[in-house]
């Protein structure tokens, strides 16, 4: 029973956990161009508002490896706006800060006296804004030099990888926070699979922490060398962060083949119109204390309806001519105002502001008869639909339809 | 007599003034490569051992619009070092920091409650780190926002300027600074000639401030339309800070044409192989008591010696067959050695350290003669000299000499 174990909050550990906030995605889109902003502006809100005791980033804050000056500057902004600020953290990390922090001088911002840091941020990389170039620099190391993140979990090799913890404390709680920035998947499975991961514990009452490990992986594939799999991960961990799966998992489940939980939180602004990132999308606030843990799912508010429909041509009534373009074209339409109709019922609008326009997509099975050109298709849905040149998806007839439904997301 | 008039501190504004540091010239050069680094942070050291109210730039802090990761990364770094600390500064922003600070939440970061700020840099753009791109955010925009940099003087029109000065005041001294970042010279010129530039007076006892314009424009070209002329500059200006010319001139010179002083600090870093930046370089430390002024000249220790000599070919001896390219690249590395001894006497090495190598550049005038190529000549002095395939230079015979001394650096 994970929900029932406390009321004193002096040795809860309180952790706002969220991942993949893509934070630059498609910004030059005229529609969607704030919404990755705008879902991470949400995620510090609710942050502020639950008081967590500190921000968990399980990679890919930002959608590129350079990411725009907007990007950058607005990031910065918004974490200097939220995080910084009067309240100092109930925790400490009693770790070796220079161990576990490469830039900003070997320490966690809130040990540094020149900062005031309301809520820390603690982070690892993605694939997508690992360290680049000669200078092996992540965009979160600009981040941490400037005080406002805590960057952790870069090793400095990809063959041998040791994962020193940053341990904290509160009150009572000690947890050790192993991070592991994004490696290569093939690289690091091979890296587990010959034993050259190496998860360091502490060295006294190595039995009294609770081990949190947040990775950013192929969690499933149709490769099994291309992601990590729950066995390769070490048995003593409690709970695994998984960030990189853009699928809002977030109620911890337990492994099948270890003794520790998996929370999946998933993207916070869907990156690709796929089945998994119509799901609602949210945060976990963690809460630890001792040996045990639960996650409450907080959905965020900000994200623009989505929608993905199926058809197949050959379904059509018969008073369709679906070998002739205009007639598949107007009937899709027909479809696709079904689906707008749909999206108005099912995504109300919030209490406060206007609906977003939705982002929808119909996928046509077009066997038997004539495609469209989605782009002109979608001149009817501007101002209407978030994506119109994109709504429709013509998909070759497939022999096997389950394989449709774990198609993963290209570059999550 | 600008150097006797005072000994109690507590009135006097003490400022260091630098420009164009250039950060992350040449850094992918492998001799050159640290060069503007290490300049730059001998320019913070000063300001730490002269205890110095704040810093101002001149503008071109970096060298270029979108710095490298390692560049931004290094001077966030330097800057946190050096400028971040207890000892709270000694004056006080007494104009609207909304007005003088687009980014950084309209204040200035020593008037930030969160973060603990030792000695404010102030600084305006130059053509070299202008804001670029449609978000028009400069790489002084992210170090605002960091909280490392106290951004001003971007004008949101280019057509339309109005100065509003930042007001400082220190005991019973009141420094109005107003900052103008680097505007094409054509432009600029064209708003002063039609009175589009406009210069904002404090509102209560204006001719009680000290009045300091900086600026990043040329100062001298051939063109009259090409550079700002000082007459086009406001007289009620009691000094000038000139960013933008390389040439250190910090002693302060009284212009021809109007009442106020003109200082010229030049780069910490030499970025073209002309005349002008073998000059020793330095900057200044700056005093405003009132209505007066010094300025206090400290040179950079860590500057690489920096060598210019002319030859033409002509002028050899008859032993030597300048018809020969064998031969004229024989005789010119002799004359390149000879420079190599000069340098040695010149240019003592540090007391503590060994000598940099030096950059030496020989322009050489070929008429009559044969020319060798540079790249080719320069591999005799890898190791020996910082710019070894740039030594020679060879040069058409040029009708009017004089010229030769007014040749601008290009792109400074
Ligand atoms: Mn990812
Ligand atoms: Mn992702
Ligand atoms: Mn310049
Ligand atoms: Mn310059």
């Amino acid at each position: 029973n994970h929900s029932s174990f406390l009321r004193l909050t002096d040795s809860v550990f309180k952790i706002l956990i969220t991942t993949d906030n893509h934070v630059g995605y498609a910004e030059d889109d005229p529609v969607r161009g704030g919404d990755s902003f705008e879902a991470f502006e949400e995620v510090l809100k609710i942050a502020e508002a639950e008081a967590v005791d500190f921000i968990l980033l399980g990679g890919d804050l930002f959608d590129k490896a350079q990411p725009s000056r907007h990007a950058m500057y607005e990031v910065m902004r918004l974490l200097r706006k939220y995080c910084m600020g009067t309240g100092e953290p109930a925790f400490s990390v009693v770790s070796d800060m220079a161990t576990n922090f490469h830039s900003s001088f070997g320490k966690a911002n809130m040990a540094d006296a020149n900062l005031r840091v309301r809520i820390p941020v603690f982070s690892i990389h993605g694939n997508h804004d690992d360290p680049v170039g000669g200078s092996n620099l992540a965009a979160l190391d600009i981040l941490a030099m400037a005080g406002l993140v805590n960057y952790f979990g870069k090793s400095p090799s990809v063959e041998d990888i040791t994962v020193s913890p940053v341990l904290l404390q509160k009150g009572s709680s000690k947890l050790a926070l192993y991070g592991l920035g994004n490696i290569r998947d093939e690289r690091l499975n091979r890296a587990f699979s010959s034993q050259r991961v190496k998860c360091l514990r502490p060295r006294e009452d190595a039995d009294s922490w609770f081990n949190l490990f947040v990775l950013h992986q192929n969690r499933v594939n149709h490769s099994p060398k291309n992601c990590i799999h729950e066995e390769q991960l070490d048995d003593f961990i409690d709970l695994v962060f998984w960030g990189h799966e853009h699928e809002a998992l977030i109620e911890p489940v337990k492994s099948a083949v270890r003794n520790f939980c998996i929370t999946q939180p998933g993207s916070t602004v869907a990156t690709s119109l796929c089945a998994a990132e119509t799901r609602p999308k949210g945060v976990g606030i963690l809460r630890i204390c001792g040996d045990k843990f639960n996650i409450q799912r907080v959905n965020l508010a900000s994200v623009r309806p989505f929608l993905i429909d199926d058809y197949a041509l050959r379904a059509a009534p018969e008073t369709v001519n679906i070998k002739s373009e205009t007639a598949v074209a107007a009937h899709l339409a027909d479809i696709v105002e079904d689906m707008l109709v749909r999206v108005a019922k099912e995504f109300p609008p919030p209490p406060s502001g206007e609906s977003k326009l939705p982002l929808l997509r119909l996928r046509v099975d077009s066997t038997g008869g004539e495609t469209c050109n989605p782009r002109r298709f979608g001149q009817a849905f501007v101002n209407r639909v978030a994506n119109p040149g994109e709504i429709l998806l013509f998909q070759k007839p497939r022999r096997n339809p389950r394989a449709q439904h774990v198609t993963k997301a290209l570059d999550p």
